[in-house]
């Protein structure tokens, strides 16, 4: 286990790698000397640099990239959050298994393997309108299914998750890292009504009160108004970080399982990107508190990794520039007037 | 020849084919039925059914894509328009044909054919303050070498550029086509300062001046204030429209190239796809003018196609997601509650 107990997962976020300055250095040294002009690649350029220092390489490559699905499911969509049944989890993990949903093929066309965790599917987490969601012992275990899928061999890693459910449990993590109201946070999801977001609005508003009183760090809170999957994704990010490994995020919620961690040390973020900025609502406001601009706005709100996966594709067109393009001198262009 | 004759272009573009609109309602029924909350998908689901309607098939596919990348050079260079010496397009071009471009690296992650069209660089165009840019001959000799590049058996193109100045020449182009300033459709281009688009604004006005008797019409404008790359990026677009291959657009140029045919006839554009907007402040105007939403927005101002070529992964994983989703029925996944 790489969190033998919540003490571990404090200390780890306490303690944050930093890149390296001088990979980044070279890097950037080498982006002013390729066969353009200076700055002329925009994001594609900032993308090798990021890359470079935390790949420790001004010469970074991705070669073994993986894609994490997490699975789990919610108490609380007894209260009717969600347009789809909760029985839906466990139909989609068969589906991503067979090789039919969405992140399948934009994975394949990403380059990336694609795992799928399902966690303990047939024992939703409890109502958090009226219990903490998890045990400390689920929620541990959760942060450490999420760290197992971080071989310490990746280039990159990205994350996504499936949930029925987990748009209002996003939203109520966001509720108590980051304050607000609970209607900032509370979007459509996969397609609720006005009366769907009326009944999620006052779950989470519910979650707040319930849970106000108890300790508000990074595990409680994820503990107590996350989810099995979020849970893994924080515990991903966090382990990738103490491998040095950058991490690509998806939308909404994958984003949320970041925030209880930023607001405890806002340098959670330093080895992430934002694959996307998603059609649900909160997403925009999310990823200004993350520190995160996204690459890519596409409308997309489908969850699953999808538009991370979609990130990976630039991210891998900017290796391509920055390691392959010719500079000044070998070209024999001239450079500025 | 294509277009023996500027009546033969005219005649093109006054008559424009439509997708197929039988293919464009099968693959939007088939996105219905996919396994993913409908609209999930976002801009990928609208990439799928546009190129299914232009490819017309339901189920469309990128086999051979292309991208053609033309350059010219420019006689208003001599007034200190371009932050680098004219004789960096021809040294660019051996940077093209020897692999060392941002844009062949580009092209390669995407998977496109890459051709390499220099139109007479040693013969720039005149110095449209003081005369038409191009005689008749050289505009239609342009408009046919770009459109034979345009192989009847690509299921996709795409185009860039490459010509030192040719950034005034596109501000030229949209301020016949479109109205406005100078000032509004002027930028750095590749980086010159305050001084340098102080020169810019003046020999777009300069040249506004001298042809607004002239006729207006596209050919005309193309062959007074544009210029051979940008006549053949005209000439490539209207030819793949006679054929029904979709294109993706680049930056600022290869949008402006467009402009004029837009200002005649405005469904030109509609077998279009902007790969992305650019730093180039004028590209979001000529993008509106133009009825394009641009894919990407990541702050490029190179040119080249490599906008379009980062553009292609979206629209290829787009049609990943169309063709090998399960459906909610193949896939035994409950639809919406």
């Amino acid at each position: 286990m790489i969190f033998a107990s919540p003490a571990d997962f404090r200390v780890a976020l306490a303690d944050l790698c930093v890149p390296d300055e001088g990979a980044i250095a070279a890097a950037r040294a080498r982006q002013a000397e390729l066969t353009k002009p200076a700055g002329s690649l925009g994001r594609l350029e900032d993308l090798a640099v990021f890359i470079a220092g935390w790949q420790g390489d001004p010469r970074p490559r991705i070669g073994r990239a993986r894609t994490a699905i997490f699975a789990g499911n919610h108490g609380m969509t007894v209260h009717g959050v969600s347009a789809f049944p909760a029985s839906v989890t466990v139909q989609m993990v068969a589906n991503f298994e067979a090789g039919g949903a969405a992140i399948n093929a934009l994975s394949g066309a990403a380059g990336l393997e694609l795992e799928v965790i399902a966690l303990d599917l047939d024992t939703p987490t409890a109502d958090f309108t009226i219990a903490p969601a998890m045990t400390e012992a689920e929620c541990l275990a959760s942060l450490n299914a999420g760290a197992a899928v971080v071989a310490s061999d990746l280039d990159l890693l990205t994350v996504g998750e499936m949930g029925i459910g987990n748009s209002t449990a996003a939203a109520a993590l966001c509720l108590r890292a980051f304050g607000g109201t609970a209607a900032e946070w509370i979007g459509p999801g996969t397609g609720v009504d006005a009366e769907g977001i009326a009944r999620k609005t006052a779950v989470v508003e519910q979650a707040r009160a319930f849970h106000a009183d108890g300790p508000a760090d990074a595990f409680e809170t994820l503990r107590r108004v996350g989810g099995r999957e979020i849970a893994a994704i924080a515990g991903a990010v966090l382990h990738a970080r103490q491998l040095g490994i950058p991490v690509v995020l998806d939308g909404f919620i994958s984003s949320a399982a970041v925030a209880p961690l930023a607001a405890d040390n806002v340098e959670i973020t330093d080895h992430c990107i934002a694959g996307h900025v998603s059609a649900e609502p909160g997403h925009v406001r999310l990823l200004a508190r993350l520190g995160l601009d996204p690459l890519l706005e596409l409308g997309m709100r489908l969850g699953e990794g999808s538009g991370g996966a979609l990130a990976v594709n630039l991210i891998r067109s900017a290796l391509a520039a920055h390691n392959q393009m010719a500079t000044f001198a070998e070209a024999q262009v001239a450079a500025k007037l």
